[in-house]
């Protein structure tokens, strides 16, 4: 494959995007890109179809409906890196494809996750057929590590062979697995190799940015994007620690509560649409009591969504 | 809903039947065909799109256009229970959809098994807006337990809560757990209520008939039907003890290797047909060491797959 069309490099703060469930598939379209626009104002970009955005309880067709309307709506698909990484291999390929040919930054690709104990060779060939299947000069994958979720782990060992087998197409990282010794290794051994390591969320920002890693792809960028981003574009100044413990406190608050539900609660609120705070099965939203709660603190803390 | 339309309940021996990957979709069809009249004809149920028949590695497309075929080729639609349960409600329901049309005799449905520590809550919600959604009267649902592959148990509490709001609909289970303290608690607190409990293998297949309980769905009924469909019919005889104990020393073979690469190892073998051996990654085929390990051992018991 030839790497020389391949899109600028994604860099920066980004988020799995909350999916909205209204009532149809046209209102959860339009209220998804609304919430884009006021991502990518504050200089967020759009991961797309993330845990966060309960991308596992749509069907693959729901996702490429949703990625359809957020181009049709004029939104910069180099701005985007949606998941599309699934426990079929067909739908894999189907979304993969989909996406690049959209002309996406990039996607982010859960492995095949329901088999646990599976060997690094079964998970190379998993990635090596839907690189050979998607055929496309243009793909980046962006492979994601969140075995706490997932429970499929992808080793330093398998990043390692997937770098030489397909170097440009292995794109990056995100490492979701809250260990930093883990996204420290990764940033020693393949960062300096142009495998762009991005933090899992803003927790690990300013150590990877300072680690000289790509940035952070984090579930609250969904309702705190403006101080995240700012962090990213300053991590060098003086105040960029300061900066860091603030981001950590209100992730602290968001963090008290089952993050999905939160975040959709708290963007029902300061977007005056309680639509928003609808979730998928299994997933529950808030209890009344578990909303006032997180209003009340987030109060406390005088946050606000300004412009949203 | 109304109870009286559903056909005769599901009872004995089934196999999550393994799913040929041949060179196109036609072929793999045709080799499913095969395999699923030799089953039949040895009495063992069709539980197709099972763990072991890789049915999560499948796009929903995919299963559906295998169950076409198989009904094409005239196989009884009330001898099989499909595996319909995905991540994605909107794949739940068009699977279960898609098979209720068809006549199956029930679908055996995994929870959505991404999101882990999810509450009861959240598992009943996404069980009941599937059955709300499909809104068949000849709708059966069997749960599927398969924690430690799932990551998503099923509680006693929650089959419950799911039995009181949808008698009839909910109509038994498949408890891999292999904790026989939960399959035993199934048995007493739920088969009374014609909730069927089927052994998640036949290492319990004896003591589930003697609790009461309506059979197993077992991997290795792919390789030895007829034993397994014989104790079924025979366990109030004498010989019962004995002839639990060979079908646990056959299965204890096939546990020696990774299961489902070993059961496809063995068909190919005896159907003299390679490409039945081949599996979709994340698994891998045996290695040549292992594949000769195992028509060792296999040699070694004089096991056959008569007629296949």
């Amino acid at each position: 494959m030839n790497a020389s069309a391949q899109p600028v490099r994604l860099r920066g703060v980004f988020s799995p995007v909350i999916t909205p469930r209204a009532d149809d598939a046209r209102q959860s379209a339009a209220m998804l890109v609304r919430h884009c626009r006021w991502l990518l104002d504050q200089d967020v970009g759009l991961a797309v179809f993330g845990t966060n955005s309960e991308a596992n309880s749509l069907a693959a067709s729901e996702r490429m409906d949703l990625l359809d309307a957020l181009i049709a709506a004029g939104l910069p698909a180099g701005r985007m890196m949606p998941g599309t990484g699934c426990c079929a291999l067909a739908d894999s390929v189907a979304l993969t494809r989909h996406a690049v040919a959209h002309g996406v930054g990039g996607v982010l690709m859960l492995p095949p996750f329901f088999y646990k104990g599976v060997s690094d060779d079964g998970l190379f060939a998993s990635y090596a057929e839907i690189i050979e299947q998607v055929a496309d000069a243009r793909l980046r994958i962006y492979l994601y590590h969140i075995p706490q979720v997932s429970q499929v782990p992808i080793s330093l060992a398998l990043i390692e062979r997937l770098l030489q087998a397909y170097p440009g197409v292995i794109a990056g990282i995100k490492d979701s697995s809250g260990d930093w010794a883990n996204t420290s290794a990764m940033l020693e051994r393949f960062q300096p190799q142009g495998f762009d390591v991005f933090a899992g969320s803003e927790t690990f920002l300013l150590a990877t940015m300072r680690g000289g890693g790509a940035g952070c792809i984090t579930a609250t960028g969904n309702v705190n994007p403006g101080a995240i981003a700012h962090l990213y574009h300053t991590w060098q100044q003086q105040d960029a620690d300061a900066q860091q413990a603030a981001l950590d406190a209100l992730r602290a608050t968001f963090m008290q509560f089952p993050m999905i539900p939160a975040l959709k609660a708290a963007v029902a609120h300061f977007a005056g649409d309680t639509r928003y705070g609808a979730v998928r099965p299994p997933l529950m939203r808030l209890s009344g009591q578990q909303n006032n709660d997180l209003l009340r603190l987030l109060r406390a803390r005088e946050f606000a969504m300004p412009g949203l």
